[in-house]
């Protein structure tokens, strides 16, 4: 398929969901994005689809230096901001991702940037986020307190706030990843992405529900942090007074409003999953693909696993959105097969 | 930089080393080779490059459905055949990537193909060169028995032998990784190589040498399969009575004459590496890089950890050739530190 920014017709016909996203801003995006973080894979893997009994399609957005997709957000962020005469430095709160991201596309664009994470963010993420130039402030609390601190810091000193999900920049940025989908297949039954704040759910299903309107999109949260995925069902916002799963990347309890709004124009289902479901994704994964995902990543095919006849026969994407996880946790979780049905069933299928 | 095939000049300039290989063909192979494997990921890995005091760029070509850059050379001699009148079927020896790569651009040409491997080849690969539509014989004895019963299936059934690294093709769709790297980096210091039968050594090696000639170009193999090595080294054939390495992808015990001439004529330097240091370089690639690799992708990684200063302060690559290992394994081999002098010193730097 030609890629369809040369389809000027598909575009103009394309009808858009009613979002704070924009196509033509994501056509946009794109060209704002370096190669490091485009055009990233997208190939079958029989061998995981024969399992599961569908065509299952990878996109893989770890191959690249912050292991996540999450640079193409910032980059889009951050060339905006290198444009822009009066600010010359950005703040996020981050578990991790963002923050890597966002010191990268920083420093790439000699923006100063600095980044709040709580003190029990994943040590492996931290280090690479001051090995990449990030300045980094720690606080008590989850990643909410740290999105306190982050807007106090915007506040104080004249810096870009980059809220994930609530800038723009970081959901039409995630949303190029639609893109090059719809590009490189010509069917799309199903696409499967991972839910935190919501940018990679609503950036990559506004694409899909502008230019391939029949694809189902799913978005995914941990049983153990569902506030999002509460609040699309109730259709307003519901928080959670804790959030308790291994993907620490999606684990929010205050969504925001806006992002819902967006949310519940292009999701078509939001189911919630077991943490035992993540670790057998995280096992299949290693198994049948030969890769190592962060928890998050391993949502959709969780999600799967929960509900195989969903799928069965169709051709389902499943985005996987961050390899940034510890050896130890990684071989720990992998290997727990103690507790889950799921699991436990694998040897014999 | 340009697309080197977009530079007539460069290209009509390049003085060829003297191989069986052509640059002008290895550009024409890029058009065969289906876009699944080409232009993949090549980005740098500023973690592990500090730990290793150089700059570090991953070369990925596992990011596809056979999970290793073999792709590149079946595509091209699929290619070829399918455009020829007599044959329709092909045949080859493997330990498991080849097999699973020809099953593959066979099936896509509808053209029927036969892999020969040893019984104790990795079952992971075998079982998938199956799912992909690949008969699969097995044979007692190591990857030369099956080299030789190869032979004999290609002379009794009009079968073409894709002989690895003997055959063109496989060369000259390997080189096309290095056409990759010209184009996307302005200087490479050295470029780090699996070295088995030679296909990979030789096809990117030409490329280097007509494009980059300052580029030293680096062949690593194990100790415990250094056939190809010694060849090098004594500038004819050397041949050994066992292979002994977990790196099953390198494995051979008895090079090829032909290859041994275009290895001479491109190969810099040929060290041979412990196992221990290919344990480590793989638990590296998992920690910093967030990568699964089989043993022979990790030789790169390794070489420089047994020989630090050679490659300090230099922008160096190392393609990561394959992710075809079993779960079990790589989790024994990433995690046994005991016999390793290496690895003990890992948690000090």
């Amino acid at each position: 398929m030609q890629p369809v920014s040369e389809s000027p017709a598909a575009f103009r016909e394309a009808r858009q969901p009613d979002t704070r996203l924009d196509l033509g801003r994501i056509f946009e995006a794109r060209k704002q994005i370096s190669r490091m973080f485009r055009d990233t894979p997208q190939f079958g893997c029989p061998s995981l689809g024969d399992l599961l009994g569908c065509e299952l399609v990878i996109k893989l957005e770890t191959a690249n230096p912050i292991r996540c997709f999450k640079g193409r957000g910032t980059e889009v962020a951050m060339s905006r901001l290198a444009r822009s005469a009066d600010q010359r430095a950005a703040v996020c709160a981050s578990a991790g991702n963002l923050g890597q991201a966002l010191a990268y596309s920083g420093r790439e664009r000699s923006i100063g940037v600095t980044v709040v994470a709580a003190k029990s963010a994943n040590a492996a993420k931290i280090d690479r986020i001051r090995g990449l130039g990030g300045a980094v402030e720690l606080v008590e609390g989850d990643i909410e307190e740290a999105r306190k601190r982050a807007r106090e810091i915007a506040a104080s000193g004249n810096a870009l706030l980059v809220e994930d999900s609530e800038n723009l920049d970081t959901c039409e940025g995630a949303g190029t990843i639609g893109l090059e989908l719809v590009e490189g297949f010509g069917r799309i039954d199903t696409i499967l992405l991972a839910l935190g704040g919501g940018a990679l759910a609503t950036g990559v299903g506004h694409v899909f529900k502008c230019l391939s309107p029949a694809t189902e999109v799913v978005c995914i949260q941990p049983s153990g942090a569902p506030a999002m995925a509460l609040s699309w069902r109730a259709r307003s916002i519901v928080t959670t007074d804790r959030a308790d799963t291994i993907a620490d990347g999606v684990a929010g309890r205050f969504p925001i409003a806006a992002v819902l709004q967006d949310l519940l124009a292009v999701a078509n289902h939001v189911p919630l999953v077991e943490e035992a479901s993540i670790k057998a994704g995280m096992r299949l994964l290693l198994r049948h693909a030969g890769l190592v995902v962060e928890p998050s990543a391993a949502l959709g095919v969780a999600a799967m696993l929960e509900d195989l006849s969903r799928y069965r026969g169709k051709r389902v994407v499943t985005v996987i959105c961050g390899s940034n996880v510890l050896p130890e946790a990684f071989c720990r979780w992998t290997q727990d097969q103690s507790r889950s049905a799921i699991a436990s069933s694998e040897g014999s299928r």
